[in-house]
């Protein structure tokens, strides 16, 4: 399994994040190919303010997603409310699947 | 449900980080009461050198786990292979289950 963990710093607006997220962002991942899993919440305590995770069976496949029309669409809506920053890690699971 | 998030930033010496999370670390994560699901991997892409993630049922039983005596065994065993830090988010995933 390979996850692409995406944190999100905290944003200047969080209610505009937070409709922009939920309204446009989330069926953007839930468009793109290969996703296996998806999960996200809200920081409760620590220095991010969302953590999301997209789950798929191989990176080849994860890298597809993110290469696939879908997945430039959902990195390019980033701009419109995560200008806060973003980090976006991609672990392999391997044996800690 | 609710996720403990650690990531853990890169060791001075990966080889010894490696064998003493995998065989004394990790048998102290299995062991945590309330514990959901546990999944751990290598970052291939990204600022942190390992992700993990214990998954409870609520941020609850997260607590209680934690304050068990595993729990803090497990907290204690982190100042003996992740001296170069660690940074933990809780996260409650709320709808984004």
């Amino acid at each position: 399994m390979h996850d692409v963990i995406v944190l999100y710093n905290h944003p200047v607006d969080p209610a505009a994040f937070d409709m922009h997220y939920r309204s446009i962002h989330i069926p953007l991942v839930d468009a793109l190919p290969h996703l296996r899993e998806f999960a996200w919440g809200k920081v409760a305590v620590g220095d991010y303010y969302v953590v999301a995770r997209m789950t798929y069976h191989s990176s080849t496949e994860a890298t597809a997603s993110m290469e696939s029309p879908a997945g430039k669409a959902a990195v390019e809506d980033l701009a419109k409310f995560a200008g806060a920053g973003v980090t976006v890690l991609d672990v392999d699971r391997g044996e800690g699947s």
